[in-house]
């Protein structure tokens, strides 16, 4: 007799996510890319892609292969892509986001997605007693929690929940949010911030599905800036060996686990998935 | 035949706190001068209060309060309190106030208390949904995060953790550290923020005794602002029946119980204690 988790294990899983507008931000490189790359072979004819980040090369790269033909293409699925050059802590940023994507909206949208995943990993080279300069944590905090924040409420605002269109926003979280490591008080603290920050939204729009998704140790630019630069001793060596070992993921696999989640949609609006739990 | 935790209970409990440099933000009203008051009355002679807050009315009041003649005030107990009007948020606030207990230290005092007490509930008067201003944001966070984390940080710069000297830092939390709560988005992501950041500082400093303290619903100006102003219906009601049916704590009532983990101290560092768990 089968157990109720492994029949929900073996049920068919919808196919794709629709006809959506999916915006990533920190598109450019890393998880953000990989993730491009993921929701354009997933989403129907008629999507659009608001790819955003800094680099504006990186991004016009990302877009010409997207735009390329092949299977799980953008372009051979009839998805277009969009980039938009913006830093996320200027309110002129998170404007040309928003402007960017009303444009390319049309009423024939079944969902709109948004994944909140530019970041950074601030300097984990100092502990805590270091940070005695308000501009530095400010700073931090602004690109780290004040954009999520505002940049969700300004895609909410553009494209209000509506019981005929899907919503869904992805945090990208980490363990960080749940558990201090030692040096790394700006990355916890921000991650912390918004994993709150997107509880609060679940907690209020029982129309939006809210994610707070944990990747895991990804083999990513961010990964070698812990590796090198992390000043607890403990700390830097877990991430050196994992490293060594071969154990962190690609972001390619990491990506694949949250598809699966957004396919599926029966997790818990707020909830914080691990990739390990899955 | 006792068990563990009733001994305990009537274990005799130091008598006082040493004699102290004890920093205290938001001194001039609420839970931070109910802090003011039951500390000067738990130190020993030689000891100084160093009061902060925007308004130096409010401040020079209390401190004209603890220095006049009777048990349990600072004068009598040979207490000084200095008086730093500061708004925490500027650079040129937090080195006033380290300035400030620098000039009154001396090599006598044998624990350091800082107490980061000021905070700001933010408007509660609306939904995540709304907060699209980066501006609005930023400054919140500043107040009711960088600001925490950089004077504990000058504080710890200026009086190094030391075997010879206890340091103590406390956070005044919230069970909104823990909790999402509708139309709360700034004050539950901000003391989120500041809970784990605290937590970091207790992993990586071992000579510092760190202590997350969630003082319970108090009667206070907040208290008001909240029931008054909340935007979710039900949040709203279960202020309001707090009040009403007289169920919030004094100021007064949950500070003694603050003063009571700092007497034993025997709390595990960076945890998150809830007036109700004790």
């Amino acid at each position: 007799m089968s157990s109720f988790p492994a029949l929900l294990h073996t049920m068919p899983l919808p196919e794709d996510l629709g006809r959506a507008l999916c915006v990533i931000t920190g598109a450019s490189k890393g998880f953000g890319r990989a993730v491009a790359q993921a929701v354009a072979g997933l989403v129907t004819p008629g999507s659009v892609l608001v790819l955003a980040a800094r680099s504006g090369d990186e991004l016009r790269a990302l877009q010409a292969e997207l735009d390329q033909p092949g299977p799980g293409r953008a372009g051979q699925a009839g998805v277009r892509t969009e980039v938009v050059v913006a830093d996320v802590t200027r309110t002129e940023g998170l404007e040309r986001i928003v402007q960017t994507s009303k444009e390319a909206f049309s009423e024939s949208i079944e969902h709109i997605i948004l994944v909140n995943n530019a970041g950074s990993l601030g300097d984990v080279s100092r502990y805590t007693k270091s940070f005695t300069d308000m501009a530095e944590v400010d700073s931090y905090l602004s690109l780290n929690v004040s954009s999520s924040l505002c940049l969700t409420a300004r895609v909410l605002e553009a494209f209000p929940p509506n019981p005929g269109r899907r919503c869904t926003v992805i945090n990208v979280s980490s363990l960080c949010a749940l558990q201090p490591f030692p040096s790394w008080v700006l990355y916890c603290t921000g991650k912390a911030a918004r994993e709150m920050m997107f509880k609060v939204l679940a907690e209020e729009e029982p129309d939006v599905r809210v994610l707070n998704y944990s990747p895991g140790p990804l083999d990513t630019a961010m990964q070698v800036e812990a590796r090198s630069n992390t000043a607890d001793p403990n700390i830097k060596k877990s991430f050196s060996d994992m490293f060594a070992k071969g154990q962190l993921l690609t972001c390619e696999e990491s990506c694949a686990k949250l598809m699966k989640l957004l396919l599926e949609d029966t997790y818990t609006s707020g909830a914080h998935i691990d990739i390990y739990d899955l």
